[in-house]
């Protein structure tokens, strides 16, 4: 049986693999990479570094081109959905045409599989269609998310209360109801700055970018006080380097420390 | 300067340590524990277990107990508070007295630092008295909540969308607004069977029991069809080891699959 693995490798610190993501590569035959053409060298780069740190001699490398997507469709669900249906095609031509019948393959996936990834999903529409049998293993990493909260040394979310994963083009149709602390990610356009400026006026945020990476930034204040310096870090670093990959925590304060409840501090 | 590492170590595989926890590890003279006196055995052996692997030759564990807290009191925040208190005095004390002036000391946590664990809020408050001066980094980890993913081979996400990270106890006060993936930690009562039947009814429920221990216990499915699995599978284990650590992704149901939007698919 052909078995393959999907692999977690961290978002961007080579020492954030797992025990297991080692193992993993180490057990793999075939790597399958898969670039949507747009691939920053230097992310190339360093999963090349991981591959020749971990995997064992003799694994082959098979790279593939994404099918393109387009980013703007009128119909944005049926579009995901068209280029889902083309990344299994390939997918599972790759699994089919370059991994031996009881051969390892292996997809590495930055951050964690779990989060915003399209792996898994892909994966499973290419067994529904049972054209070419195999096993797969999940290996979780460290994602992005946790990298940003490790760097800040905060929580992501306060005692015993919720917290919500978001992405820029969510937030930037309105907090959130229910919880008070959220993580954006996939933000192209600083959504923060779209919310109305009374709620901006109660957040703080933790901010990061090419998180894990030598080039690592990080911000954090309240946020009117540090949203026009994200703006210009964000930007010069985007200028500088042709790319950015970034990832926030907004956290509204209290408007009453839960400790003063019942010793004459007001809830606002 | 005093050194400490918060490190994440995985929510129950050794496998997820990091490299750089490894390294960390390594690099530590003196490892703290605090225990709520009330730890499973087997969970004090499986961290020992990666101290024998890991940690230097001639590293000290230095081991304290946990102050007690009410679990039921009149004033929840307040006692947390106090709580927090009552352990920042044992954590200051540790630091002072059981490091050298340039020693290098750790915390393991379980899981990742970043999710519902109070070890760097305690740290934080030990800064704020200024009574001991020490430096210290945060090492992500692995969370049960992306190892839960893992092992059911689902992302925590669906496209696009948001997902929240949520306590047994606020899921018992209703379904969140705004989201329709829920992961729930720290449920002591299955908080699921609460809910309204017509919102049960629309929930597939994705959960993991000892996740990365070789006890692990995986169940899936409509959550109409499984609950009294789950709870019997639960209340069994929990019989038989005398203690359990549980969490699960909710994930509503689409009436329409995005898919279907404007191809005759209508939304409920
Ligand atoms: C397609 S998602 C993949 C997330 C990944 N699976 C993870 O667990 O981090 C890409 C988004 O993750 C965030 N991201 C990934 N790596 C990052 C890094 N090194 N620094 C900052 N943000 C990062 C950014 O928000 C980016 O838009
Ligand atoms: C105090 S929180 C700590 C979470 C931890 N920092 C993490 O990242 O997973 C404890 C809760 O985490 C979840 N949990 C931790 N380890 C687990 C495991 N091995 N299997 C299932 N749930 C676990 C349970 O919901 C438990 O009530």
């Amino acid at each position: 049986m052909r078995r393959i693995h999907v692999i977690g490798i961290g978002a961007g610190d080579p020492e954030h693999l797992t025990l297991q993501a080692v193992n993993a590569m180490r057990d793999t035959d075939v790597f399958f990479l898969l670039g949507k053409g747009e691939e920053k060298q230097e992310l190339i780069d360093l999963r090349q570094e991981m591959l020749a740190t971990h995997a064992r001699e003799g694994h082959r490398v098979v790279e593939a081109r994404d099918p393109d997507r387009d980013r703007t469709p009128a119909r944005y669900a049926s579009e995901i959905d068209q280029w889902r249906r083309a990344r299994a095609d390939i997918y599972e031509a790759l699994i089919r045409d370059e991994l031996g019948e009881d051969g390892r393959g292996a997809f590495l996936v930055w951050g964690d599989p779990a989060l915003y990834d399209s792996t898994l999903a892909i994966l499973e529409e290419v067994l529904g269609r049972g054209e070419v049998a195999f096993e797969y293993t999940v290996v979780p990493g460290v994602s992005s998310v946790s990298t940003l909260a490790a760097r800040h040394r905060v929580g992501l979310n306060r005692v015993g209360r919720p917290f919500q994963v978001t992405t820029g083009r969510r937030l930037a149709e309105g907090w959130p109801a229910d919880v008070d602390d959220v993580v954006v990610m996939l933000d192209a356009r600083h959504a923060f700055s779209l919310l109305p400026a009374e709620e901006r006026a109660e957040l703080d945020i933790y901010w990061g970018a090419y998180l894990g990476t030598p080039d690592e930034l990080l911000v954090s204040g309240p946020l009117d006080e540090v949203a026009d310096e994200i703006e210009h870090v964000r930007s010069t670093a985007r200028d500088r380097k042709g790319w950015i990959m970034d990832t926030y925590l907004l956290r509204r304060r209290d408007t009453a420390e839960p400790a003063s409840e019942g010793t004459g501090g007001g809830k606002a």
